[in-house]
Formats: C-alpha cells, sequence, structure tokens
C-alpha cells in the first residue's frame, strides 16, 4: 500500500442490486468511475452505505477485484473489511492489502456488545498480526450508533502507539462534534475522516483528513469544493449548502433515499432495489423527496 | 431433516480455542458428546455462548462437517447459522442440511439496526427460497440484548404461517418473561424454547420446547432432570436449584465464567481461552467464582 495517507472525500459506494438481489456489478464500476469523475478523492467500497454487511464474504472480494482489473487505481481505494470474526476480517483485509488498496476501514468486532478496551485492542492487534503485511493501512471505523460497539479514544490511542505505520487514521460516524473533536486534539498525527460531511469544515480546521459520507454519492462535487476551498471565503456557504442537501435525505432512511437520488438522476428506478433487511423507497415518499429537492425535473446539477 | 422437531435441553456448546485462538476441535467434539452423555436432548453449536459469531465462515463448516463425520448424531443438531448477509446465511445453513442437521438456530442479520418487519420477514424469506430444501427446519433466534435487532411477534406470526414446514420453532433470549408469554399463547404449535433455564418450568407449562441456555454447558443433568419431571413434585425444587447455579455466573461475564468452570471441572485452565473481543476470566474473579461453588475442592457433581 501507498505510504501516502489517504484524504480528502471518499464515498462509501453506493452497491446497486439486479432484481435478483444479485450486485450488479458494471452498474457499480461505473457509479465508482462516475463518483472519481465527479469529485471523490477515493473510493469506500463497503461502507455502512455500500449495504456491505449484507454482502457475503466472497461477494465482496470478488467486486473488488473486478474494481482493479476494471483499472481503479487501487491506491485510493479503502475497502471496509471488519467484521464480526477475526479470521473473516483477515481474510478480507488480506485480499484488499494484495490487491494494492491504499487502506482499509475496519469495523471492530460487533456482535458481543459491552466489551473491554482491551478485548477491542486485541481483536484489532490478531488482525495485524495475522495480516502481517507492512503495506496494511488500517482506518479504524467508529460507529456506535449502527455498529453498537466502537472505538473509545482510548483504544484509538492505544493502537495508534502500538502499530503507528499500520493503524493510521479513523472515520468517526458517532455523530458527536465533542468526540470528533477530542480525537482530532489527541490524536494530531491521525488521519481522522468525519463521517457526517456536516463536520468537514470543523474537521479541517483542526487538521483532520476529510469526510467518508454517504452523501459524497449525492454531491462529490460540490464536497470536494468544500475540502479543495476550506480556506477560501466560499467555504462557509459551500458548508451551509452541503447541509441543507443533507436534511433532504435524512427526513428518510438514508440509504434507500440515496439510491432513490442516484436512480432518478440516471433515469433507472432499478437503483432502489436495496438488499433485506433494507427496504426500498415507495413511489410516493420518492416523488416527495425528488420534489423537495428540484429532482423531478431532472439531473439535479453538483 | 427430520420431521421430529427438535425439543428438550439443548447446550449452545462452548467452543474451546488452543493457546493461538484456533478451535479445538479434538477437544470440542469430546465435549460435544460428554454434554449429550451428561443429559443434553441435542446441541446447538455455534450459539452466543458458543463465540459463533468470534468464528470465521469457513471454520463453522469445517467444525460441523468434523463432529458429524465423528460419530454425533446430525438429527439432533441445531447449529447456528445466521449472519449478516443472506448469501452467508444461506451458505452456512445449506451446509447444515446437506449434512443432516435436525434444524438450523437463525439470528436475523443484525448489522443495520431500526429495521422494519417488512425487511425482517423478506430476509428470513429469501435464505429459505434460496436454499430451497424441504429439509429444512428453522428456529429463529430472538436474542434482543446481543443482537439489538429481534424478530417480532409479529414477524414470527408471518413466517410461520408462510412457511409452516420450515419456520418450526424459536429461541427466546429477550430475558422478558412477558415476550416469552405472548409467544407461547400466540403461537402454540411454534416449538419455543426459552433462552433462560429460569423460564424453564413456566416454558414447559405453557406447551414450550424446551430451553437452550448457556447454563446447558454447565448443569446438564439437572436441567434434563428437570425437564423430563416437569409434571413431578420435585420440578420446583429442581428450577429453585438451577436459578441458584445461574446467579453465580451472571455475577461475571458468562461466557468466560462458564470457560473457567468448565477448565475447573477438567483440570486444565486452558479451557479459559477465549478470543478477542472477549476477555477470559482471570485468576482472582476465577477462584473466587470457584470458592462460591464449591468447586475448589474438585469436580462438582451435576
Amino acid at each position: 500500500m501507498s505510504e501516502q495517507p489517504l484524504r480528502g472525500v471518499f464515498a462509501p459506494v453506493l452497491t446497486p442490486f439486479k432484481s435478483d438481489l444479485s450486485p450488479d456489478v458494471a452498474r457499480w464500476i461505473d457509479f465508482c468511475r462516475q463518483l472519481l469523475d465527479d469529485g471523490c478523492n477515493g473510493l469506500c467500497p463497503f461502507g455502512t452505505t455500500s449495504e456491505a454487511n449484507s454482502l457475503g464474504m466472497d461477494e465482496r472480494m470478488d467486486m473488488l477485484a473486478q474494481l482493479v482489473d476494471a483499472g481503479v487505481d487501487p491506491a485510493i481505494l479503502m475497502p471496509g473489511t471488519g467484521t464480526c470474526a477475526i479470521p473473516d476480517t483477515v481474510k478480507l483485509t488480506k485480499h484488499a492489502v494484495e490487491l494494492g488498496c491504499g487502506g482499509v476501514l475496519m469495523l471492530p468486532p460487533f456482535y458481543y456488545k459491552g466489551v473491554s478496551d482491551d478485548g477491542l485492542f486485541r481483536s484489532i492487534a490478531e488482525v495485524i498480526e495475522r495480516v502481517g503485511d507492512a503495506r496494511l493501512h488500517i482506518y479504524l471505523y467508529h460507529i456506535p450508533p449502527i455498529a453498537q460497539v466502537g472505538f473509545p479514544l482510548a483504544v484509538l490511542e492505544r493502537l495508534s502507539a502500538a502499530y503507528p505505520h499500520t493503524v493510521v487514521g479513523m472515520k468517526d460516524s458517532s455523530g458527536d462534534w465533542n468526540n470528533l473533536q477530542a480525537t482530532l486534539t489527541a490524536l494530531p498525527d491521525f488521519n481522522t475522516f468525519t463521517g457526517s460531511e456536516k463536520f468537514l469544515l470543523q474537521t479541517l480546521r483542526l487538521g483532520g483528513a476529510g469526510t467518508i459520507s454517504a452523501m459524497a454519492n449525492v454531491i462529490p462535487g460540490h464536497l470536494r469544493r468544500l475540502y479543495d476551498g476550506w480556506l477560501g471565503e466560499d467555504a462557509e456557504r459551500l458548508q451551509e449548502e452541503a447541509n441543507v442537501m443533507r436534511e433532504y435525505v435524512r427526513s428518510y432512511a438514508p440509504i434507500p433515499a440515496i439510491k432513490a437520488i442516484i436512480g432518478q438522476r440516471a433515469g433507472d428506478p432499478a437503483w432502489r432495489t436495496v438488499r433485506p433487511p433494507l427496504v426500498a423507497m415507495d413511489d410516493a415518499a420518492a416523488q416527495e423527496l425528488f420534489s423537495a429537492m428540484g429532482l423531478e425535473r431532472g439531473v439535479a446539477a453538483d
């Protein structure tokens, strides 16, 4: 993996499905390319927004291999590889490293609840030891609202101290600015991404790495302008405009809503398909959302 | 699979690990045989107590195949096969059916939270359709304190109505007698197991199937006497004695505590090993537990 840390606007790429619920890999690769063309600095296949945890082990490895085979630069990829079980996390992580991915986004084991800091530390340490590859760069994925199990700051500090060349960053999807601020302050050399783009400007002002945000699927160019221009006079306005876009989506279940938006832009409602346990947005809600966003008149410029 | 529903005392079998954290399969098979000799009607390899969700896909399939190869009757096995992702659940479930297992214990997809009843129904329905095997018998696994995502009664009713020969029972580990009672009352033909043996007598009195309980690793004979003798005059006393044993363990993290007890009986502290994110019981706590249970003087009679 590259020694250059990953920074900027990363999309946890949506996973399009066919009507039989299998991943539509060709459409997915096209969408990955489009996100990069539209402004993303890099991509996180298999994030929460990607419905990664609804994909099987084999599907994840097969899709990633096809994406790299299709010519997308693995150095700007940070696939999600964290599962409940060390051997499966090791398998996905090794595969990503061998494909040359610039980093991996790693959930903690999330089935058992109320686990200790020591148990969390040992989980990630065991994965690192088993992968045993200097090219491995881990970005820890802190998303307690969904995974329930997160990475407390004490665990981040211990892991980054023990493995400074491997545990190089994190994504904070706690939704809690205080937690993000504490991490940015305590670990200034860490590459900390905000999981919510609403904190992007604040994150960059404290030396953060950027954002890995569901909304990067929707407004990649807008977020890129904010990332590139955070010192400029338009920064506050760009942040406020991003916040408005965010609120449209957050009135609904976000993943089905974002898939509906992309489908509307593409003129193809097949994009709305999600895998159970999620349920696709229905027509009435979709029309309401499109109307609010001005999308019924065609493709929204980004 | 057998047309005879599974009933009685089932142990979610502990998984012993070697010092390198690999499963000690020979020791595991011996322990499975011992539990059956000591009174279990059947076994649930890969339950929560088994640290199933810390085992990899390949480990689970390999262990189950070795257990059946070793001569344990698959008709009395109900392995856990539910994962976050439909394809992985299908893979484990097909494998169990092909080995002749009498049932499978199926967690709902548990990563995404706040999912709808419809999404839960579709998840299990999709697994059933993909497995597509009349020998499949599913026992749904409701354990909201850990998985966070459970099976509401409305989903149980809908699944058992849609697939009456396939969705034949459930394990209720909610810890909530009201939920268990509501299920036993609403679905009298369902094979409902209590996940806590403290409700065993009450469950049997309402026509329930038995218990799948962590404590069946510790007191299989005692629970079997209660199951067989629930109409007898000793039933209340046997239930109360089981409740006392339960409280010893529940003062600690239960899985490490139960592993410590089995290790003390076997005279082998290697049994204490757990996989991260769990942490093994330390010596001081173990000695305190053994002393409370009278285990420091040797093997506790069951």
